[in-house]
């Protein structure tokens, strides 16, 4: 039994953060000793609602990159490719459309969702609720086994094997595999303070090129219990955003059990956490930044590194069509 | 001033009959001498709503390239391709369907009725709601400034202009042409019994295959006035089946006039016009079924000449491609 291929990747919207960091980018660099890994840079899904801004998609697909390499991703070990070089990701997402109505794409949460949230109504762009079959093409045209996503993503992984399903029973042979959701154990980081999770848009994501001073700030910013008012009072550890974060950067686990139990005593203050939490961010993210910096500086063996990538990614997806292709019968060949 | 280029095609769902020569085949034949002129067979806009019948798709496609080569088409002036062999015309799609909103494929007057006669409702495949958008695709992937189509798709020319504004307008100049529907000055042939016109699907089509005996089957069906009951009283040519053929298809324009003048005066027979028409059917069909039996004796000349003509297209498919994605910054390129 060979491990099963991994695809994951990140919608080319702007630099990872360290959220980002610690649902994937970890994973994904422990995971590429042990599986064939693709990344994705899909810079055409961020066109799904960046139509008029390819300019910051474009940008970004440098950032991404310089992300990934910072942290830890191996070139030589991993496959980093751009869904805008891969046609054959197009050709499927196409066939697959015919394969699924308008009623199951509008039914799949976080499109219901986001189109409410988006006040879309009618108006969503046609490729915005067609981007779940996009994202099958893209999970199927590498023949993926293992999709690392967030919880939220789970239904889009079901339509994808729902998808599969379809395309063997036509093809009359398991040409495609079914793929399985890889779910972080540790939930998404939460915002400073408190207040939803950390994310880009709403300007609460951490990136990974902060600077000392952003990476104190960000930290001095937390909320942690607000009935905690004097170090002799005890308080709260749940819901608290500095022992969110302790447990998910920490590697001293049973100091943080420690540390958890003298809060709730009382007589703990919130320095002490917060230095801690922020000698630790600082120690992570410093070569992260460090590595960023020193490879910025050549963005032109980044896009080269892309450019081979994409190569890969060519082969392996046109390989998919064609065989998607001849097995439905579709085509002359 | 060069002449625009010409895209047109079929969906890839059957042969062609009597009713695609009237309405477009013949004018294809002409227009091939003075302009730049692509075919498109559309074996994938086929399995919008064919999707679990690819054999009956594959097969139509030869069926559809020996009826283009036996009413004239010439391979040498005519490129004739194959859209499941175009990939560059995906990526468009797949762009464009970020360019428009679901509410505009819907308002669509050819959607909105065949949602509704084929009772999809919201079950509707999410590819057959876009193929507007992958039809724009094809027409701007071959950078097509005139497209012979039926009246009842002008709407879907109406919006591939719409994103060929938005296109330029994102560009910021004009790389893609407008296009320009040519809608037939003759409307689409009756069927026999003069409910509805020629169809395949309702088995009221004339294959130009026919052979002579279903050619007089055919004319001796046809509905005349059913108030004609002896030959000396007077007859209606509107609505009369024969007399609409008559005027699609015979030459001599003056003679058809007179013979209305003598059906409406009274002492015309129904025979004496239906012998007229099923002559003229009978002299124009021989010489196309008589090509189209040759050609088919050769199948893998005529794969050969589609796939000769899919590189053509290929080539001008994947420029325009490289064009819209440089222009629009998409991509590392």
């Amino acid at each position: 039994m060979t491990n099963p291929v991994i695809l994951t990747g990140d919608r080319a919207t702007g630099p990872l953060h360290l959220g980002h960091f610690a649902g994937t980018l970890k994973n994904r660099v422990a995971l590429q000793d042990t599986h064939e890994q693709y990344l994705l840079i899909a810079d055409l899904q961020a066109l799904t609602d960046h139509a008029d801004r390819t300019g910051l998609v474009r940008g970004a697909v440098l950032e991404i990159a310089l992300d990934y390499l910072a942290v830890g991703i191996d070139p030589d070990r991993t496959v980093i490719c751009l869904q805008s070089g891969l046609p054959a990701l197009a050709e499927l997402a196409l066939l697959y459309l015919n394969l699924v109505t308008v009623s199951r794409l509008e039914r799949i949460p976080t499109i219901r969702e986001e189109i409410a949230s988006r006040g879309f109504g009618r108006a969503v762009p046609a490729g915005f609720l067609c981007y779940p079959a996009a994202q099958a093409a893209d999970i199927t045209g590498f023949r993926a086994g293992l999709v690392p996503v967030g919880a939220d993503q789970a239904p889009l992984i079901e339509l994808t094997n729902e998808l599969v399903r379809r395309v063997n029973a036509l093809a009359g042979a398991p040409i495609l595999p079914e793929t399985r959701a890889l779910i972080p154990e540790a939930g998404r980081l939460p915002a400073p303070d408190g207040r939803g999770k950390m994310s880009k848009s709403a300007g609460t994501a951490l990136p990974l090129s902060a600077a000392p001073d952003r990476i104190s700030a960000f930290v001095r910013s937390m909320h942690t219990d607000p009935g905690h008012l004097r170090v002799s009072d005890p308080g709260r550890v749940e819901g608290n955003v500095v022992f969110a974060y302790l447990d998910a950067f920490d590697p001293d686990r049973a100091e943080v059990a420690r540390l958890k139990d003298r809060y709730r005593a009382g007589g703990l203050g919130d320095g002490v956490i917060k230095r801690r939490l922020e000698e630790l961010l600082q120690e992570l993210i410093r070569p992260i930044r460090d590595r960023r910096a020193t490879l910025a500086a050549d963005p032109a063996q980044v896009l080269g590194l892309i450019r081979r990538g994409t190569e890969l990614a060519r082969e392996r997806t046109r390989e998919t069509r064609d065989l998607v292709y001849r097995s439905l019968r579709v085509g002359s060949g």
